[in-house]
């Protein structure tokens, strides 16, 4: 499982302000911090970017890739910082946020094309409404492959999101429960292992209860790991899940197991 | 989930002295400490019991049974010891230990039958060992539900053990996976929702490590439940697996999700 850091997050004051007056070196720093907590990619989430945007996003983007060697997603609704970011990436990047909304379809798959790189498909409807339960997140991933191959893309560039909902919704443990049974059927249902990636930060969303929610964390993630999930989008300093993620890796290895993997 | 105290257990050097002694006091502090710690049921194992063994097994079941009002899992290989348990016991009680050796067959069938209690029964070959993977394991229930149904048993008094192996085992990452996938493939497999239960201390058997077995421990159970367990059979005094079932029953409720219920 490949652990992807949410922590560049505009709603983190350090970062919004580093955005704000341009400084690159709190990126810088919370790169490299990602980097030694254990993540293999880091998200780039800015924000919608009302001003500068392009000039915003390929800033971040080279602040980051100055510090990391490691992948980046390119993460906001803002076309045109999109674009920015993908034109000043230089590793492997993924494109975040698509989804059968129109907007999305329009203005990402041409992106997508451009810049051949992955891209990140969100099990929502066309309206940007989360899907009820499992059965649906499937119908919409049929439908989000049809659209992406129809566009003449590689399928193998997918990499589905079924959208984990905050628990405390009134119908949290059940959309829990039906974004596992989504990941488990996905590979059958699509014809191909298709990879799969889930931001577990939004499983616990809110303030308060700090405990609690690591607890949480801590453990749906295994259940999504037993499920098939390929790419765990998360707080990669929060350092209990980072070892709950590392002894799911080490049991669902394919290699003698060592204590050593993860002490 | 229910979880099973695993923890009145002849190899815990308090329990074996008290048993030598027919101490109750220490099986009675054992059995509350348990049930407050959260246990549902309790397994009672007190080895092969060599000597006086009929006489040993209903002290040890009138003693838990003197502390507490939970369940009790009688588990032990000696035959005449799970009668004297059986016949001891008054509230629910859980005979542990079935399988295909011809042994267990002969021995323990009458029992279920004479008591009519519910029965584990474990995933193993007729000659005691463990099956290869999941496949197999497969093959074992149905032949196991087979020699139940067919010596009259009703097949809701079934509860079937996947078995757990140490992950230290050459193939013990590989075989915990396939215990997650037998355990998934089950109900559909025998055509009802058959319950299961497993040993999760077994996964960590062994000296050191105590930090990192744990960590095993607490992510391993969430795999366990997202497969479909019923049962969990721990050291309940493992605080950090208790809070990792309850976290698991949190996002596997039906109800509302109450921060409450995991603080």
């Amino acid at each position: 499982m490949e652990l992807v850091a949410d922590n560049i997050h505009v709603i983190n004051p350090i970062i919004a302000a580093a955005l704000e007056q341009l400084d690159p070196v709190p990126f810088q720093q919370m790169a490299r911090e990602c980097e030694e907590a254990g993540a293999s990619a880091i998200d780039i989430n800015p924000g919608p970017l009302r001003r500068e945007a392009e000039v915003r996003m390929a800033f971040i983007v080279e602040a980051v890739q100055s510090a990391t060697k490691l992948p980046i997603l390119i993460d906001t609704a803002n076309r045109a910082a999109m674009e920015a970011g993908l034109e000043a990436a230089t590793g492997r990047t993924i494109l975040n946020g698509f989804s059968l909304e129109p907007s999305k379809v329009k203005g990402m798959i041409p992106l997508a094309k451009k810049f051949d790189v992955e891209i990140i498909g969100y099990l929502l409807r066309p309206d940007g409404h989360v899907p009820a339960d499992a059965s649906e997140r499937l119908s919409l991933a049929v439908e989000l492959l049809h659209t992406f191959q129809g566009a003449g893309l590689d399928s193998h560039k997918l990499i589905i999101d079924p959208v984990i909902v905050p628990v405390s919704w009134q119908n949290g443990t059940a959309q829990a429960g039906e974004v596992l049974t989504a990941l488990r059927l996905l590979p059958d249902l699509l014809g191909f292992p298709v990879k799969t990636i889930a931001g577990l930060s939004n499983l616990t969303t809110g303030k308060g209860y700090r405990k609690e929610r690591l607890l949480l964390e801590r453990t749906y993630l295994p259940m999504l790991f037993a499920s098939g999930l390929d790419m765990a989008l998360m707080n990669i300093l929060h350092r209990d899940t980072v070892q709950a993620a590392r002894a799911c890796c080490a049991l669902g290895g394919e290699s003698v197991f060592a204590w050593e993997e993860i002490s």
